[in-house]
Formats: structure tokens, sequence, C-alpha cells
């Protein structure tokens, strides 16, 4: 496993780094963790280190298989059941949680970030949702476990892909997103926010405005995605 | 071609550049171009390139009567065939896309950003308008193309002076912005990005506020721009 | 005396310096202190001297039984009797005071920063209160004496824990917070200017919207504080 | 007369510098000036000169009494006309004008930026008035002198003393703000901008929210003004 989580704790390292840089997050708050799916493990930012004090040595392996600390002195991010619930229901490589203002405000007031243009359909194709509220035993009990099945719940309730709407709010909390790769969701997190800031203005400005067709979003989702993609260098 | 091409290159290069530290633009969102008429050419920049690792080489010539690469290996910007019926179609020198925050809200709230001050009037002669959104047939077939049509069409159907107007919202998408060349239509994006967000407090604060005579906009406007303009040195 | 306050003095400077870091403050407003119980005195910010020019020489030490300034050259805070009665009357370690942003709008518009998430919840447990305004009698009398009164009296009417609620907004004037110490008192005057920004969007977005449950706001406030806190290293 | 405007061009260059590193203004908007009433001139920003290209010598040294140009190949703001009218009228050493965002959008929505708590109380002593808008033969004519005489009827009409709120709105354009010396006016114009940002939020979170008690505004006021200011070091 040395090897593995290696260099896996300094790709989270890194990624924690670059959303340190973002503005999303501040102090201890928010956490970035990486998957290696064939080794059977991720690796997660440590439970209240200040970003500047952070070290790839602080990164902290998780096995997927049962959530147990591999082989570091650290404690994981209090979220770590969260995350492990996320990589065993969705297809995907890296996730991120902050609590970044304007998404965070969309979770308090239980509203989805609606997709209301080619910003937002670029990134994600279609609403991103916000979960139901935890229940009184899902807060008392496995509070973190507990808020990545409502995740899964939100999604399969919804019929929605993770691969295409790859974010979610979680109810008076704040934002997940995910990605191919740890870097990939930092980006996520970063045009949620930034698209929550846009939303914000129309549902202020105007909030009977019509929302895209179809056919526009999908035009955008998939010229940056999938088998046609046409953005970008070959 | 090579020496036009090559200057036009580090114009071009340097143009996105200042617009990269706008903070108008983040990751590969937006581009800027400029024409050489005489050259029949513009050069804009390459297609899902990072700012950061962009340099002169990467900006990429286009052709202004075929619309295709002229001597260059890199993919130009997605949005190049709109960025051509511009060129086509209106009197510039220079053209800048963006996704900035307040501008792209107006475009998603479908409002237009009203003129409601000498901020604006200094540098749009009324209101910057808003395009239909485009049908399915526009979308699905050139839709970059038809992106540039569509403005087009606004301007005209609008009886708006492109000269007067350096700027208009596409629906449900983004600004688009022009000028005598690349730095003034950056120069256009910023300022259309400030009265927006200034537009935005008038519309919330004071939604019926009177808007300002016409006789105060044309003296900002003609203040700085052509016969008689007394702003500046000489 | 001196060696007390000269670590003293040296603390709260590094606390004002990271206030003023934070860009809650900026010329002369706001202030820190922090207080040494054992030697029976506080060490406050001096009156109107700009942060870029002050010194650990600078901080005045104040008598917490007389309130006088002990072997100092310089003027305390305006605001130091404000100071003396919270550290009388509430175990805290550090105060600070701002006219940060969003915080002093909700002071101004005299609404509480209710709970409505969980950033606000791992910080403050429960909503931070406004103060009633003070009377012609307390305003003109010993002013920031009074306004430390009024702070305590709206804890006590409230039956509110200054412990649990480390924050108050006095009404048409602005937060004040405290902590175990001058730093932890900084960054509660940071969470809550984040949090009222959140709020201030909440309130437009969704006016309606249902408060989280007593049972989530307890989880994330005792998940950081108290006996059975498991958040960060131990 | 070169000693003086030696001196005072160098002061004015500065204050210049501190606006545009205050955020307020970019590129050539904006202008400081300084007045030497014992000289009879004051010193003024030159007109179009972006301000990273500013030095001593581009400041415009002009005559109390006739308005013109005194010694310089530069030709000053073209808002110099206003500056003189301001001097004549008022009391005061030095003025700014900028188009900072919430000040200016509260004077496109033709509100005053009301006195809502101490942040304002501390600096002008009740509401920043917003000026009528100018006629069609006011703007046709002398368009700058007329702002300026405008502002003064403002004050006049309103019975408001220019040394007790040192700032205006002129309607559908941006602030004015005077002070002691140009520095003085800086702040001035930065605390407006600040009050203004809080001035919005209180406006769309609490319509109705009462004003704070005029004795609260005085000694707010007069804490730092005055024969009985107590507030800094002596």
């Amino acid at each position: 496993m040395g090897q593995v989580a290696a260099e896996l704790r300094e790709r989270v390292f890194r990624a924690n780094r670059e959303l340190a840089g973002s503005g999303l997050v501040q102090g201890t708050f928010g956490n970035v963790s990486e998957v290696d799916r064939g080794a059977g493990l991720f690796v997660i930012k440590p439970s209240g280190v200040p970003y500047e004090d952070q070290t790839p040595d602080h990164m902290v392996p998780v096995s997927l298989e049962t959530g147990e600390v591999l082989d570091s002195r650290f404690r994981p991010s209090s979220d770590t059941p969260t995350h492990l619930e996320l990589y065993r229901a969705f297809p995907c490589g890296g996730i991120v949680h902050t609590h970044s203002e304007a998404a965070s405000a969309f979770a308090q007031a239980r509203l989805p970030v609606r997709c209301m243009g080619t910003t937002h359909a670029d990134h994600f194709r279609g609403d991103v949702p916000v979960t139901r509220p935890l229940t009184r035993e899902e807060v008392e009990g496995e509070y973190e476990r507990n808020t990545g099945l409502v995740i899964v719940e939100c999604f399969r309730q919804g019929a929605l892909s993770p691969e295409e709407v790859p974010a979610v709010l979680v109810a008076q909390h704040g934002p997940f997103t995910w990605g191919a790769d740890a870097f990939q969701a930092v980006e996520h997190a970063r045009i949620l926010e930034y698209v929550a800031r846009m939303e914000a203005k129309v549902r202020l400005l105007a909030p009977y405005a019509p929302r895209p067709a179809a056919f526009l979003v999908d035009r955008h989702f998939l010229r940056k995605h999938g088998r046609d993609a046409y953005y970008g260098q070959r």
C-alpha cells in the first residue's frame, strides 16, 4: 500500500491546497479526498488541521471496505464516513466538501441551484438538487454516514445521474461535489459557488425568468463531455 | 501573413492576459480576439487552454473569409464562429466573450442592463440589450455561428448602433463586448460587469427609479466619443 | 505586573494584527482585548491609532477592578468600558469589536443573525441576538459602559449562555464577539460575518425557509465543543 | 506660486494614488483635489490619465478666482468646474469624486444613504443626500459647473452643513465627498461606499427598520468631531 498511498497523499495534499487557495474554505473548514479503487482505499484531509499547517504526511488513507484508517497517526476529517458512502455509491474519483458562501446559503434556504444558463450547463446537466433534512435518528446516530446515504437517496429518488450532476446541497449544511479526480471535484466546487452566486441574482431580479430549453443545456454539457465533445485541444 | 500574425498574436496574448487579470474569467472561460482587416484575418484564444499556460504561440489566426485556421497547430476557441459573424457585421477591431458574474446573471434573467447613470453612459449610449434565445434548429445546427447571427439580428431589429452600444447579452448565456481593438473590448467587458452590478442594486432598491434623460446620456457619451469629445489629454 | 503585561501586550498586538488582516476592520475601526484574570487586568488596543502603525507598546493595560489605565502613556480604545463590563459579567478570555459589513447591517436592521445551518451551529448554539437600543439616559451618560450593560441584559433576559453564543449585535451599532482568548474572539468575529452574509441571502431568497431542528444544531455545536467533542486531532 | 504648487502637487498625487489603492476607482475614473486658499489655487488630477501613469508633475494647478489652469501643460480633470464651485461655497480643504459601486447605485436609484447606525454617524451627522437631476439647460450648458451649483443648492435647500455631512450623491451620476484635506476626503469616499453597502442590505432586509435616535447619532459624531471629542490620542 505504501507507494500508492504516498502518491495519493501528495495529490490530495495538493488538491486541498488548491481548495484553500480558491477562497471556498477558511480555517479548517472543508475537505478533499481522492480514491484509488484498485488499491481499495481513499485518502482524505485530517480533521481540524488548518490548511496552512498541512503536509502530505497529514493526509489520511482510509479503507474503502472497512472505513478504517490505514497507517496514519492522524485522525481523518470528521466527514470521512460521508465520503465513504459516496465512493461506494457513485462512480467518481474525488470528492470535495465546503461551506462556500452562496452554495451553503442555498442549502440553508433549501432551494436547488437551478440550471439557468450555459455556465451551469457546461458543468452540470440540470439543477443541483438539495437533499431532505436528516431525521432525528439519522442525526443522533451515525450522522456523517447518514449524510452520505441521504445524498445517495436524493439522487436515486430524483433519478439523477451523479456523472451528469456531480454536485449536491445537503439541506441546512452545504455542498458536496465530486469528479473524475480530486482536482476536478475542486473545479466543480468552484463552479458551483459561481453559478450559485449568479442564480441568487436571477432569483431576486427575475423570479419568473424562463429556464433554458433542454436542447441548450444538452448542447453545452455535451460540448465538453462524452463521445462528441469538441471543446479543448485534442 | 507571418509578420502580421506574429504581432497580432502577441497583442491578443496580452489582451487575454489582461482579461484573466481582470477577474472576469477563470480557468478556460472566455476569450479575446483582434482583427486585421487588411490582412483578412483575426487572431483568437485557443480552446480549453488555461490562461496561465498560454503563450503568444497558442493564439490562433483565422481567415475572415473562410473561417479556417491559418498556420497553427492549435484549435481556436469553440466560440470562433461567433467572433467571425460579429467581425463580418460590425465595424469593430476586437471582441471579448466572458461569463462574468453580474452580466451573465442579467443574461440568465433575460433582462437588459439599463442605462441608469453616467458610468454607463460614458461607455454605452443606451441599454445593453439581451438577445432572444436561439431556436432548437439554431442550437442543434451551427450553434456558435448562429449565436453571432442572433446578436446581429438583435442590433438590426432594435436599430442599435454597435459603435454606440459595444456590448450585448446573449440570452441564458453571457456577454459579448467589442471595441476599436482587443484592449478596448476588454475595457468594455470590465465596465459592463461594473454597471451590471450597479444596475442589480438599483433594480432591487428602487425598481421604479426614473431613467436619466437622453440629454444627460448624450452629454456623457459624447464627452468621451466622437467629434466634440473633450475628455482626456490631446 | 510588568512581565504579565508584556506578554499580554504582545498577544493583543498580534490578535489586532490578525483582525486587521481579516478584512473585518479598516483604518482605526474595531478593537481586540485579552484578559489575565489572575493579574486582574486586561490589555486593549489604543484609541485612534491605525492598525499599520501599532506596536506591542501601544497596547494598553487596564485594571479589571477600577477600569483605570495601568502603566501606559497611551489612551485605550474608547470602547474600553464596554470590554470591562463584558469581562466582569461573562467568563471569557478575549473580546473583539468590529463594524464588519454584514453583521453591522443586521445590527442596523435590528434583526438577529438566525441559526439557519451547520456553519453557524459549529460556532454558535442558536441565533446571535440583537440588543435593545440604548435609552437617551444611557447614551448621554456613560455610553460605552452602558453598551456593555445592555449586552449583559440581553443575555440575561434571553436566558442565553455567553459560552454557547459568544457573539451579539448592538442595535444600530455593530457586533461584539468573545472567546476563550483574543484569537478565538477574532475567529468568532470572522465566522459571524460569514454567517451573516449567508443569512442575508437566505432571508432574501427564502424568507419562510424552515429553521434547522434543535438536534442538528446541537450535534454540530457539540461535535466541536464540550465533553463529547470529536472534531480535530487529540 | 512654484513652491506652494510643488508641495500641493505632491500631496494631490499621493491622495490620488491612495484613492486608486482603495478600489473605489478604476482606469481613469474619479479624481482628487486639494486647495491652498492662501495661494488662491487648488491642484487636481489630469483628465484621462490612468492612475498607474500619473506623476506629481501631471497634477494641475487651477486658479480659485478664474478657474484657469496655472503653469501646466496638462488638461485638468473634466470635473474641475465642479470642484471649483464646491471650494467657493464650502469651507473644505480637499474634494474627491468617484463612481464607487454602491454609492453610485444609490445615486442611480435616487435614494439618499440614510444614517442607520454608528458607522455612518461617526463620519456623517445625518443622511447623505441626493441632488435633483440637472435640467436640460444645465446639462447642455456649463455641465460640470452646474453640477457643483446643484450640489450647493441641495445643501442650501436642505439646510445641511457641509462640515457635518461632507458627502453628496449627484442624481444618476455618483458621489462627491470632501474634508479638511485631500486625504480626509478620500477617507470619506471610502466610508461612504462602506455605509452605502450596509444601507443597501438594510433596505432589502428590513425596509421599515426604525432609524437611530438623534442622541445616538450626535453622540457618535461628536465623540470624533468638535470641541468635546474624546476619540484618539491627544
